[in-house]
């Protein structure tokens, strides 16, 4: 017996911001699971900026998205029906079959989760933002006590975690965001210093955040963020470029920074990455980051709206700086 | 008895582009060596990019020049008259008292070196161009044999060193310099591919020199060549950030690349140094490149300008593209 799903599909092609024409909400029916397969009804599911890249259609690290076929991302499910002994009825499981409220998958695409924690938290602190912050903080931004770290974006759901874990590591933390209300829960999760770069001149008001300079500068935005950054860098300086959502929407490519120059003058490790880079971490950051979270010592914040129907207004407030921590969709 | 000694001094801070006149020739008397100090007349010196930099004031790894005072920079020389017991007349020393023809200095601020190569070799491959070239490319390039290496600036005395240090390793080669001539000479010491930087689009000749793509970039210049690289970058991409001589005398910064983006979604890392960064490296230096340099397996060309009098002429032609190879000035 088939079962009734929405899910979203891409309309067209944004062109500079998109917009909620771009998508459009479809009914289709789900069959019944077949041999080693599993039917799982979603809970909730992600947006995340870097699904903007994949509505251009042009080579990258990820396949660009198709027109008339439903959108992908992570997506927290119940096994409804398993015809396959890994998985019963009532199992949490992670999918990348997000933007639907029902699929049949092979057991293979499936990975069960623990129960424990809210469900949603493996969207965010202990799922792929998590997973971002944790293992690119570590790697690439190479971490000592005592170092300043400048996080933008700092109330996403990556940005925040950063903040967090630079905080359990002994560093000093400035974050940027571009709300006080924002900033005053990045407050009150720990760091130092905030910046609102919607108010007033940002390098100066980096420069009073951080008046001895950056050693880390966590990199979510891009653009004129970038440009301060390299400002006010101390020598051997790591920037650790996870995205720059300033510059996604741009119809023409814009100038990148105009004092390139420090990258040499002040020796300046500027690095970018995907999550999987750094697999082979995933064991660490679910024992590391998980006793985190199971003690209180990593918080986080959801926006949430509810319904398939509203999984593009969700994506389209993430460039519009409409959540604070992680952007979630609740489908079930 | 005192020595007459002709040394360049800065004589105005350079607005843009140096010019003669910011330079001035100056005769002062050398004294005799005190106690454990030591009377060299140099007979070579370097001029190197990077002493644009320090003409203007502002802090930076290494202090500026002083109005009024001589400039420095390697050299070397030959002892006239040693009161210490580590140096005697006619020894090969090296030094950072260039832009002078003698001096005097303790014996700690000097370096004795072996006979066996034309002694301006240690300004030039053996010396700080080479250490440049050969430890950041390992370092920061981590190059393997089939990489596809893009080096700007190919002709310079680091930027030959570069390729010829590529070839060695199993890398294919793409060098971009200003003119026909000096991409003959980089062809001449087996570079695969060359692009003349002054003739048509910069990006297409790139595309066409390395259809793959590029593994690793050393830049030299910035500007263009740098978004360029950005461009075809591959994957993991190693930026070798050397130098930016596009940029040094711009008077306005100058917007840098419109695809920055790429360092996220190519995961690329960009890095800045400078040799002293590398000093863990000096004993394999010597001992792999004098080897390769004893067995012709690397060359070098030198640009020569005579007497100290002509030595901001030839510190002014780096930036004009006036030399191949090395730019030396012979004072002996």
């Amino acid at each position: 017996m088939a079962t009734k799903s929405r899910e979203v599909r891409l309309k067209s092609r944004p062109v500079g911001l998109p917009e909620a024409s771009n998508f459009e909400v479809a009914t289709v029916d789900i069959p019944d699971p077949g041999p080693g397969e599993v039917l799982v009804r979603n809970e909730w599911m992600s947006v995340d900026p870097y699904m903007r890249g994949r509505m251009y259609d042009r080579p990258s690290y990820v396949p660009p998205f198709q027109i008339g076929e439903p959108l992908q991302g992570g997506a927290i499910g119940t096994v409804v029906k398993s015809n396959d002994p890994k998985f019963a009825p009532g199992d949490l499981v992670e999918s990348f079959n997000g933007w639907r409220e029902a699929y049949v998958s092979p057991a293979s695409g499936l990975n069960k989760l623990p129960a424990g924690v809210p469900p949603q938290a493996y969207l965010g602190v202990l799922g792929m933002p998590g997973m971002t912050a944790y293992t690119s903080f570590h790697r690439i931004g190479e971490p000592k006590a005592g170092d300043v770290v400048f996080v933008s974006g700092a109330a996403g759901a990556v940005g925040s975690a950063v903040c967090q874990i630079a905080k359990l590591r002994g560093c000093t933390v400035v974050a940027s965001a571009g709300t006080d209300e924002k900033l005053a829960w990045l407050k009150s999760v720990g760091v130092d210093a905030t910046v609102n770069y919607k108010k007033g001149n940002l390098l100066d008001n980096v420069r009073a955040a951080a008046p001895k300079g950056i050693d880390i500068y966590f990199d979510n935005v891009g653009g004129d963020h970038l440009e301060v950054a390299l400002e006010v860098a101390r020598p051997f300086a790591r920037f650790i470029e996870c995205g720059m959502i300033s510059i996604y929407n741009d119809k023409e490519p814009a100038p990148g920074p105009r004092n390139m120059s420090y990258v040499v003058g002040k020796r300046i490790k500027m690095q970018g990455f995907i999550v999987s880079d750094f697999a082979d971490m995933r064991d660490q950051f679910y024992t590391e980051m998980g006793g985190w979270v199971r003690d209180g010592k990593i918080k986080w914040e959801e926006t949430v709206e509810n319904g398939v129907e509203n999984a593009p207004k969700a994506f389209l407030n993430l460039f519009s700086g409409g959540n604070t921590g992680k952007m979630l969709v609740k489908l079930g």
